[in-house]
């Protein structure tokens, strides 16, 4: 595992875990000794319609994360990739719908999004491809210094992608 | 096909054929005899960088169709439903990171968004679920008396959602 000694100290990573009810997000700043966590969270949207209406719930989440990108000013984004979930099509597609505003949230502030395989961030963070939730959880205790295991998981996949730029600095989206 | 007399004269439908490099789009607007066709084209976007990098594309389209929706002030949007493409996942995965960012435009605004599905809009048409391309084209033009067909089919898609929309006025998200 590299050390991401290519950031320049300061620089804050916006970790972002897509959904279309729960978003988890993380904002990590890179600081000499390991990365600092400044803020990590879940965004909730709830449809108090209770329909399957897709817009209410993509405009709350927009709102809420530019308020996360406005108020802790990250520069720059990381968001896992979908492509593992293509056996779960529909759930994907849903996920993808929330992915979109979460890009365009990142874009509209003029901040680059840089897309990781599920696989990389695990392995980056605990060194196995197929590390298990509870392995990820784990290893992000430790490599930031929590006082506890970060939850739900959507907060802790949030984290994590946040960790696997912080450690990838040449990684393309 | 029953005729869409709910509707109050005046009242813009923006119709929406979603993609990530091609968006149809059409604002139809209600009138005694039929449907007038206040504007209707595509919204292309480049990626200058020649990358796969998705985020500034979905800024593109947002901005484009705000202009749209602030133009020409529509009041309802009606889209075309994913779920008649999960035999190509990674198309229908991509083509919904854009129909979020359209999803949130009409929600910024304040406009309800509507879903058909593909077969709902040709059987509402040409009364027929399974109708080709071309079927679609010479409807939709006899149906708004436009003086030649549709083109690309992104615009013929855009049109063919706000006129579905426009015959089932009591159809819900």
């Amino acid at each position: 595992m590299s050390r991401g000694n290519g950031h320049a100290p300061g620089l804050r990573i916006l970790g972002v875990d897509p959904g279309l009810q729960v978003t988890g997000y993380a904002v990590l700043e890179v600081r000499p000794q390991r990365p600092f966590v400044c803020e990590a969270g879940v965004i909730r949207t709830t449809d108090e319609r209770r329909t399957t209406n897709l817009a209410p719930r993509l405009l709350s989440l927009y709102d809420s994360l530019v308020e996360v990108i406005e108020q802790l000013k990250p520069q720059v984004a990381a968001v896992e990739q979908l492509y593992a979930h293509y056996n779960h099509p529909r759930t994907a597609i849903l996920m993808a719908h929330a992915r979109g505003v979460i890009f365009l949230a990142a874009a509209k502030h003029g901040l680059p999004v840089v897309s990781y395989a599920a696989t990389r961030i695990k392995k980056t963070i605990t060194g196995h491809g197929r590390a298990t939730k509870e392995q990820m959880q784990r290893a992000i205790t430790t490599e930031l210094g929590l006082p506890k295991l970060p939850e739900p998981h959507d907060v802790a996949d949030a984290l994590a992608a946040a960790l696997c730029h912080y450690y990838c600095q040449k990684a393309t989206a």
